[in-house]
């Protein structure tokens, strides 16, 4: 079978690999669809060698058809439309005992510690797995992982109707954020600087502000009447947002953290003195938030099409990192494994 | 009436104020005992020369016993013995219509804004009075403040029976903590360098991990297993502190900022996401926390006595303020007012 092999240093092989049969507890998936995410291409730029073990078979945002089923797998049969929440918590860790295995201590992250979806079968444990309704698209399906990332961010910001929510950075994951924070009847503005983006949040219909050209803290200060934002989503991860973020919550408001920040950078912990300001960290997703994502998708009104830029077959997977690697222009790269 | 007039410049000057007939919803209070606090402290460094207006008279930690009530005042009567909820909202703000005056956006703050307690009467609007029950001392009435401070703490930081809660320093107000983090049914560790807070702490029975000679997050680690404490009080606002503290929490634990940072510090918001940690600021106190507080220190359990390290009367408030600024060897020095 076809299969995608990161051999370091940005190069993605495409060549033969080997079908894995299902172990008692496992399946076997056709891959359809497996998008391209912002670990994956760090791990292409190099940055995560220490975690991946060359040649590395990445993807983790997958849909796809189950072909074969393991002899203690009762839930699923061949035919079945689904897709993987790709953790693999230890089960004995604190976290884990604790009820959140999801940020297991020892947790491994399917297509970075162990094989991935950019191959044409994948095969993986049933207990990872999630239906996909007859009425959500393949290619939707494979936005099904990021969309519970935002489905996790927004239920651990607390998004309440009517509240006014503040989105900083509007990539893929601060797009989801937003179609999800209005989905649960949020006033959401994203603030955003690249002008393609900023074009496609506004077709999506969301208020934007440009922060190059308007001061965001003015704008929230004012679109709130001086009272602040009820909650805010930093998923830039840059020293400008760990900045602006401390000046948008209301008192008692709520900051999420999505962006992966590499090093510690000066937060304002007087303001969340002055202003009992709270924040919250969120990290990958829960059951729950798979089954809302998948129940959000398939409702149809979250627009996925327009977030999907482009979708490459595996033998051009290399065209599809390099088109994420440039940047503008691009929101969503999927890779068609069969 | 003899009052203490901060004058600038580390001078406090007693002289005499006149006192003030009550207005209809106010009552006048003869003093009895009055903390320094270190805000006070701060005051007298000059720090806060653009809140106060000189000559300031400064104390919001007090007791006393009223001695003249206001027309509309029904509720107290001349004799009754209380202490003054020392805030000042302008109950308009958005803060205020959000049930948050405590955090007014105006909030004037008695004893910086307004005049305060070290004089030997005070006039204040009856809304701000608490009523101390016979059995509590005058001098541990003039401790409920600070105290409604750690009640506060504790209360936003969830701190629930049989959990691992740590304060990173042990002043005045993290030795409070402490104490009702324990009355709360925590276990808590002490993190101090101090020689002399240390002993004082271990007297009034705490766990102490002094971090000059011990790595607090090692030992935090070692302590709870490898899980992490699942709530830490900062209080130090220091550079080490910030550090620390993300190091402490198991996944999901909270933190909570009590310390007054005076500039943005390196905070790791990678481990706020890596392990779902969560922050709350905390200011001041609510109407609960201060009932909380009097039943607290009513109760006698817990050794108040011990952190009274002085008083003085009110003619050597200097004498007072210069043993706080000495800062080694003193813990709460209380000013006696008449
Ligand atoms: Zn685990
Ligand atoms: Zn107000």
């Amino acid at each position: 079978m076809k299969a995608a092999f990161y051999e370091g240093n940005k190069s993605i092989v495409v060549g033969t690999g080997a079908r894995r049969e299902p172990g008692p507890a496992e399946v076997e998936i056709k891959v359809a669809y497996a998008g391209i995410c912002g670990t994956d291409l760090h791990i292409y730029h190099g940055h995560m060698d220490h975690r991946v073990k060359l040649p590395q078979v990445m993807g983790h945002e997958m849909s796809g058809v189950i072909e074969r089923v393991g002899g203690d797998v009762a839930d699923y049969k061949p035919g079945d439309k689904v897709t993987v929440k790709p953790l693999g918590p230890c089960g004995e860790c604190p976290a884990c005992q604790d009820g959140c295995s999801h940020i297991c201590h020892r947790l491994q992250f399917m297509g970075i510690e162990t094989d991935g979806a950019f191959q044409a079968y994948w095969t993986v444990p049933a207990s990872t797995l999630h239906r996909l309704p007859d009425e959500l698209s393949l290619q939707h399906g494979a936005m099904i992982e990021p969309l519970a990332v935002a489905c996790h961010d927004v239920r651990l910001g607390q998004v309440a109707p009517g509240e006014y929510a503040v989105v900083i950075g509007g990539g893929p994951i601060g797009t989801l954020i937003a179609l999800v924070a209005r989905a649960a009847g949020a006033r959401v503005v994203v603030a955003e600087i690249n002008p393609y983006r900023l074009q496609l949040l506004e077709e999506l219909g969301f208020e934007t502000c440009n922060s190059k050209e308007r001061d965001l803290a003015e704008y929230v200060q004012e679109a709130t009447g001086g009272k602040g934002a009820d909650v805010v989503f930093e998923v830039t991860s840059s020293l400008a947002g760990a900045e602006v973020m401390t000046k948008l919550p209301k008192v008692r408001g709520r900051i999420v953290i999505v962006g992966i920040f590499s090093k510690p950078v000066p937060v304002d912990l007087h303001r969340f003195f002055w202003r009992e300001l709270q924040l919250f960290g969120a990290r990958v997703y829960e059951h729950e938030d798979f089954e809302q994502a998948i129940q959000l998708a398939a409702s149809g009104e979250l627009g996925l099409d327009r977030l999907i830029s482009e979708v490459y077959p595996i033998e051009q997977i290399q065209a599809g990192f390099e088109q994420m690697e440039s940047g503008s222009g691009v929101m969503k790269v999927l890779i068609q494994c069969n």
